[in-house]
């Protein structure tokens, strides 16, 4: 066995592991990838390599090769010439025998925790911390291949339907939402501040294209530590013109539903597999609740503003029971929860939102529930320009920092609305993370900046 | 004609303007979209209605009809119901003829610039003050459309090559590359900055992935004002692993661009007629030159450490005549001016920066031009540990800030490399257009943080 690297001849391009039974028996082939663990017994030792289609065995019985794996410890990025012989108890049903191994880098330091063990040792702090060599257990890789995959799916649903992608401002000079939980930013001396949403260029984009879409960073300068909320995560965003109301909105996030969870079973089988996923069924249409019977059902209090979680919980288990559905809409939250962009109950395509709504006023904005969680926050819009303004002198807002948004209104825009998904809150509910950091990439928040 | 919105009944479903002319002569159909122009004849008046299909005509000839287009003017929102007339002079091929026009929303006001003209009648100021109303006409529209579909083609070209999509950091601990141009955020108290590129974190993830690739928008303080640089734009970053050197990361960009291009074909097929844009061939190898080679050719003096724009120039004509190829990758550039990260020419698979490199020492990284500029940067990058601190202590660097990145050549890297194609200069470039905030959404740089 060579233990030094030695140039490459660039001759025997590489078989990946996945691809390597399918080689006839006795067939020259090389593979790739880091040394995932070795295992010795008396007369003969596995080494196990890794690369990015999974793991293949090795078998390693020559004295001389078996005294170089002293020196190619598990994580050693290596290349393995060898023989393919079938065998139904290698992993993949193909193992490679007589090798040559060749490192292609350094002797690796110890990983913090055994890669190789099929559960993780190890708690979320120290995961975290060695994000970059922990995030190479199968089980944090595979979190991540359901979250590719299911971006995927957002975006060819999306696409189907005819939306276009926009990539809008992260940098923005107000506040997108509410002045609360904003990052500052120091923009060539003056302040500005990290867009929380895509919410007012998606709007101002609905007159433009009439359907849109983005999958991008949104950034919410959270102040506490929780579970379910990080500093920067992956907004799932599409907005859409010419609705008759919110339902046509839920329509619309059904099918990029339906769209995700059909990606993560085409193009993140393996993953969903070793995560035991139960991938859910997407009903044809979402059962749909009005928030008023929703807190009738839990026997809350009827002037409750919000659902609490437990509220979540319990129409959650409802939604599977009667409706058999694991995803359930509630409309009709109360417009003085909401932002002053939502649309009041019966809003329609007419438009108008009339006088000073009432104490407890419905709006046309729905939650949708998934697992026990709220998972999306959607609904219709205001789209008549004296509505902007009533509804900002209401919420005691300056108009004057939203004047570019303002212009969409005055020069023409449709009814619309949307919705957003975070992509790590579907990502944990459906891999039953506890935590969103489980299965986020590198997870900023209070305390973390780093790596 | 009813003046005042009324509430929908969703009875009659909306048709695109591009699928009126498949209807039945004669048949009923409601267009829903912008008054895009009316034009007044003697006896008969034409409102165009645009919508995100293309523009329809209406025929107006009932004088109650005619008497109330006085409230609706051009940008307004509105809902017409008509007969279909096939009409070989009418845009598409058919026309409404007996409509009712229903506004969805209050009178527009008059937009900053008429629309309807076919070249835009103002100057970029105008357009980037107002951009919420001017990006609605139609050749704005189709610049992002030729970006929309150049994302889309990106991510198809990397998703078929077995990369996988990644969404990483923006606020990062420290710089990403270099303490200049960089954005500092108040992070919770502390100091973060705005990540410039996800550079350090596609190298991470190629330990976890092997190939990965991300769409994102990445961030810069660019205290000059230039027509080719943005405080923010979209990268199309991609990295992978197991090369033998840059020309096999050239390889992979040029997937990636033939990806791109066919994907504008295909689905920004009307944009691109509209805008007249000469789609290039991409060759089925990207011609290559050495930097040493490229300045011989241009004249230079041969101790230049880069290109001029002049010389860019020069060089892609010389491409174009030479190699019937208006794409050219330039390798060799010397490492002085490259990023630490840089392998150095002959790294291959092997690895060993060695001792400190003479004077213009070349690199493994090359420049693609295109159309006279620079397009993309791109190379192999160092993959073993000692290189890192090596080259590190060499450039000055202190490496305590990067050490979660520098974990992850510890516990064992591939050779690897990648590259970063900026999306609004690709756009330009395609477009012909001077300046890249011409076809960026809601650009931002040293001046302007709004709309």
């Amino acid at each position: 066995m060579s233990t030094t690297p030695h140039p490459s001849t660039g001759a025997v391009s590489r078989v990946l592991a996945r691809d390597l039974a399918a080689l006839p028996d006795g067939s020259p082939a090389v593979l790739a990838g880091w040394v995932h663990r070795r295992r010795s017994l008396a007369s003969v030792t596995f080494v196990i390599v890794r690369d990015r289609s999974g793991l293949a065995q090795v078998v390693v019985k020559d004295s001389d090769v078996l005294v170089g794996l002293a020196n190619v410890p598990e994580e050693t990025v290596v290349e393995v010439s060898g023989r393919v012989v079938h065998n139904p108890a290698a992993p993949g049903g193909a193992e490679l025998v007589d090798p040559t191994i060749v490192p292609l880098t350094e002797p690796a330091a110890p990983p913090p925790v055994e890669l190789w063990r099929p559960t993780f040792g190890a708690g979320l702090p120290t995961h975290l911390d060695h994000a970059a060599v922990t995030l190479r257990h199968p089980r944090h890789r595979a979190a991540w291949e359901v979250a590719s995959a299911s971006m995927r799916g957002f975006r060819s649903a999306l696409t189907g339907l005819d939306f276009t992608e926009i990539a809008t401002p992260k940098l923005v000079g107000t506040a997108t939402e509410s002045g609360a939980n904003v990052f500052e930013v120091d923009y060539f001396g003056r302040p500005a501040y990290l867009a929380q949403s895509p919410q007012l260029y998606k709007q101002m984009l609905v007159g433009v294209f009439e359907r849109v879409f983005e999958v991008g960073p949104v950034f919410r300068a959270e102040p506490h530590d929780t579970v379910r909320h990080l500093a920067q995560y992956t907004s799932l965003d599409a907005e859409l013109g010419f609705i008759r109301d919110h339902r046509d909105v839920l329509a619309v996030l059904r099918a990029a539903l339906a769209g995700m969870v059909e990606a993560v079973g085409t193009y993140a089988a393996e993953a969903a597999s070793l995560l035991s996923l139960h991938l859910p069924q997407v009903p044809a249409k979402l059962p749909v609740i009005h928030f008023r019977d929703a807190l009738a059902l839990v026997g809350a209090d009827p002037a409750e503003p919000d659902l609490s979680p437990a509220h979540e919980r319990a129409l959650s288990a409802w939604a599977c029971t009667v409706h058999d559905s694991e995803f359930l809409a509630v409309e009709g939250f109360p417009m003085a929860k909401r932002p002053f962009y939502t649309a009041p109950e019966g809003y329609g395509r007419a438009g108008g939102a009339g006088s000073e709504p009432a104490p407890g006023q419905a709006s046309n904005s729905f939650d949708v529930l998934f697992r026990g969680l709220e998972l999306t926050t959607g609904g219709q819009r205001l789209h008549r320009p004296s509505d902007y303004r009533a509804a900002l002198e209401r919420a005691g807002q300056d108009p004057a920092p939203l004047a570019g948004y303002l212009a969409a209104f005055d020069h023409g825009m449709p009814p619309h609305g949307g919705f957003a998904i975070g992509l790590e809150r579907w990502v944990a509910r459906l891999n039953g993370a506890e935590n969103v950091r489980e299965v986020a990439l590198f997870p900023r928040d209070l305390h973390r900046l780093l790596p």
